[in-house]
């Protein structure tokens, strides 16, 4: 067996098609749709992604403002600068990157988006209404992980797909999203006794932890599928993710590919969110 | 071996003995506590509930008032009365009661519940706070399943739980609230193939479902220990779980009883959210 790979490519490039058409007829009826990404880390991988983002958004007839308050930025300005930005008619979108400085943790702050603009799903209440099975924007990676096995017609109903990683920003909100999709969804983390045991239980086995490699082999039954969300940055400036993929070859039926996977498909949909938030006004 | 009961009574009478102390305080320094539940229904056993709340707020020294709305309030009317209770100072505690007229459903309505007021943590708001490790009220049956377990001693970090219903007023925040005790949190639901198979890994079972009799000694290892949050009611007007008692007494390790065990504690924490929203303000 070798595990096929799930690229992201291609369903990234349909939404992002689909997107730009939409951008395109804001933009004629005189609401050019803008996203604004508030940036407060000297971080490199996250200056990777969000130059990434202001590429996409660009290709894609979305403007695309960095607000980058520095690593030095205090709770308090960051607050105020969502506030104002939420408060902005003429901006639709409002991102949040993390790292943020002094150990801030992006739910506390994220509070300060306007649940309309929250086009990452970071807003408490956001992910509230997603548990609850109502209309919200959920975080593009989260989204990304169920848009990607629906691409390659990987069935979820009834299938136990494991979740590595309980953060607020991918695994919480993935195991929502999987569950709104019949799954039954179990969510392992740092203190799951005996991981390998858990995960080779499942069907999907989605990776969301940030450390490069956890996944093996011995973590998998055979033929299961793997989303690895990781994004773990390599010394050569490359990207590396969650799950091995040399020891999963042999193992796994299928594995996205880390550059390459969930990534893209991730910037499309963020981007699909600004566009609906600017139809929504 | 035979199932030790995991009562509630003697939980739900301290804190109720805690809370009736806060309560005098409260009551002392001019701002008595008072909880308000909306009712909606003529449904019995939501009547039962009701009451039984009522009764319990008295003798703990919160007034309750039930703000009979009548089986055929819209959903309009409801909203409407959720926001003047949330606007009236006097009250510190919401609550709508379920089941809602025509089909609506809970977390649609409960958005016009306060945050600070909304001490059963119906409002998706709670539920996204909960779920991102902010300060919210949790349902207070989701509260009880961990209090419960707790109060016995049982552990939970590393250990692995089901939860069978994935309900927004039960199986959904429990799950975030084991998780949050670094549990490995399955969730299981309707939908779950082969059920058994998936709870009988549990070293917890957690059933909040409101199917009578569900989970049987076929859905538990030997010693596992099963909490029991179903709350059906029987023709002879009383009440029973989604457990099958005598069916796990030869093979679960300990059980909450129907009635008895979850239930006391759910009423007794949720007059203890209505005394710490009312000591917030």
């Amino acid at each position: 067996m070798t595990a096929t790979p799930l690229y992201g490519k291609e369903l990234a490039a349909a939404i992002r098609a689909e997107t730009a058409e939409r951008a395109a007829i804001l933009a004629t009826s005189g609401r050019p749709p803008k996203l604004a990404v508030v940036v407060a880390t000297d971080d490199e991988s996250s200056a990777w992604y969000v130059r990434s983002i202001a590429k996409a958004a660009g290709q894609t007839g979305i403007t695309c403002d960095i607000v980058d308050l520095g690593p030095d930025a205090d709770a308090e300005a960051i607050v105020a600068r969502l506030r104002g930005l939420s408060a902005d008619d003429t901006v639709h979108g409002v991102l949040l990157q993390t790292p943020l400085p002094g150990g801030a943790a992006l739910q506390d702050l994220a509070s300060a988006i306007a649940f309309g603009k929250d086009v990452d799903g970071a807003n408490p209440l956001s992910l509230g209404r997603l548990a609850a099975g109502l209309p919200a924007h959920p975080p593009a990676t989260a989204e990304a992980v169920v848009a990607i096995l629906d691409h390659y017609g990987i069935e979820l109903a009834g299938r136990r797909v494991a979740v590595v990683g309980r953060s607020t920003v991918v695994g919480k909100p993935a195991a929502h999203l999987l569950l709104d999709r019949n799954a039954t969804v179990t969510v392992c983390h740092s203190r799951t006794t005996d991981l390998a045991t858990v995960t080779s239980t499942a069907d999907v086995v989605v990776a969301a932890v940030g450390r490069p490699g956890l996944i093996t082999a011995d973590h998998v039954r055979p033929g299961a599928v793997v989303v690895d969300v990781g994004t773990n940055p390599t010394p050569d400036g490359g990207l590396t993710g969650d799950a091995d993929a040399a020891s999963l070859a042999g193992r796994a039926g299928a594995l996205t590919p880390v550059p390459g996977g969930v990534g893209p498909v991730t910037t499309a949909l963020l981007l699909r969110h600004t566009v609906a938030a600017a139809t929504a006004r």
